[in-house]
């Protein structure tokens, strides 16, 4: 059976899954990323443990290995050049021609770790069944990936799905890791739902049980749970964050007109309570169309990147 | 030869271009639409029209006749059911089933007209060399047409590049013709910018050129014109109004990173004065990379239409 190896290269660890074209995992692992020692040898890592995993597994005839997916947090280009990477410290670097040095001419493809999950959940989770599809990860920060026709977008500049730093407030005044003010990013990302969070704490005199909680212990779960609990102010700052990107996924419907948005990362583990909050604010925006798109949540959690690339590969086949 | 016969079916005219797949016009042609007859009508007129220029070219063995393709005004889905088109009274239908059956299982494609005019500038126009552009159509209303990978996408209702109806000012009090209020039409449009200057005039008292034409006589063509020509207040009114799409095109490039914005219809006549000042507010939303994306001007005017739905045709083919 045609197998490949998807690689899921964050900032702390390494995921590997080896992964058959049904989409049946044979193996998983995850070693720290040794970030620190440079690019090379990151790549060099990766390069030993894919070795170590053909010699486990490909000895044996059943599996016939098509190549390596990986993914990595930061714009990659269609032709896999990553100008920069901040959380991994690469610079103009195409890590596909590099890893293909070590690992004699296996093919490799790489994709931004949004963008890749993107793909994993079309695949096997959320977005099964569709072909176009938008994937809004809720973590530290907002992170996505767009999949049109089955294929990633990746644009120009690798850009494509940078949904959280499309301008959603021009008078906000705190500034985003980006340089500008108002980005989603600094709404709807859990960081963005406790700085909200602290604001309005501290314009409303309103009871709730958030008073409870130190504000340096504020998290978005917490936030999250309290609101689901019936807390009126808790609920008001979700709902207040994630009107921003319920407005964002209209504009993105006005440009792509996807099958579905699925909402993945921690902060979508408060489940339909929170994907209904989006789909009202962007239904709300919309107008031309009787036919709403379906806000759904994403299912393969931490697993979708492993998916994603290892299906790149699959795809590159066909 | 292979040929094909590209159809932009409008309100007012159905133009026909019978063009080579090197993308030569061997004949074009311009009828009126019997809109008022009915969608069978409509369509009957299309089929005798086709074969009146079969008759006359076809016959000579020099061209092969691949099929045929046709633009329309209203959302269209990929499998080409159109729900509603409000110009020509099409409602429910499939015209590329119903025109094949009147031609005899002639091939036939049906794509939105906005999204066929962008495939044939990215063919043989502005972005002529690009494969991923995004083209903007600053007329009565703004129509946008989205090309990815080399082809158009059509989204799940036929929605996607409708962007005219993103919502760019929440304060907007006016209503837009889809019901909400502050869309980019109500702005960047030629019945948009007419608009806003007439606010514009009374509000400021600022001596205007604009000031000596009477109120029912401005159009979005005079006020271009004057701004080109030093006018401060017709400068700010234009630039006003282009400031919502230089935003919405850094929120689409976002979402999709496309290789480069063309700028089409009746309003980009101003040229580079216009798109410069587009480009300008564009950048002013932009961050993450350096690279920015070119705002250029469309070159094929109303031919985009047929060039577009004959390349709906040859891409079909292979």
């Amino acid at each position: 059976m045609n197998v490949a190896i998807g690689i899921d290269l964050g900032g702390t660890n390494i995921k590997y899954g080896l992964i058959t074209e049904k989409g049946d995992v044979i193996k998983k692992i995850s070693l720290p990323t040794r970030r620190n020692s440079g690019e090379r040898q990151i790549l060099s890592d990766i390069a030993a443990e894919v070795v170590r995993l053909q010699q486990e597994f490909m000895g044996q005839n059943t599996y016939k290995m098509l190549g390596i997916g990986v993914g990595i947090p930061g714009p990659v280009r269609a032709d896999g050049y990553v100008e920069t990477c901040v959380n991994l410290n690469f610079k103009k670097i195409n890590p596909a021609e590099a890893l293909s040095e070590m690992l004699k001419d296996m093919p490799i493809v790489v994709g931004n770790d949004a963008n890749v999950a993107a793909l994993g959940e079309m695949w096997l989770g959320g977005g099964k069944g569709y072909k176009n599809i938008l994937v809004v990860t809720l973590g530290t920060g907002v992170g996505c990936g767009v999949v049109l026709n089955g294929r990633i977008v990746f644009g120009k500049a690798g850009l494509a799905g940078e949904i959280g730093h499309i301008i959603v407030n021009p008078n906000e005044v705190d500034q985003c890791n980006c340089g500008k003010r108002g980005c989603l990013d600094q709404f709807a990302s859990a960081e963005g739902i406790v700085r909200n969070a602290k604001r309005i704490l501290e314009f409303s005199s309103m009871s709730s049980e958030l008073r409870n909680i130190p504000k340096d212990e504020l998290t978005a779960e917490k936030i999250v749970n309290i609101a689901k609990n019936g807390d009126g102010l808790a609920y008001f700052i979700l709902d207040y964050c994630m009107s921003f990107l319920g407005k964002c996924l209209a504009d993105t419907a006005y440009v792509i007109d996807p099958d579905v948005f699925v909402i993945g990362g921690g902060v979508s583990k408060a489940g339909a309570f929170l994907t209904d909050m989006i789909q009202k604010h962007y239904e709300k925006q919309i107008s031309l169309s009787e036919e709403r798109t379906p806000v759904i949540v994403a299912q393969l959690g931490n697993d979708a990147g492993i998916y994603g690339a290892a299906r790149m590969v699959f795809d590159k086949e066909t």
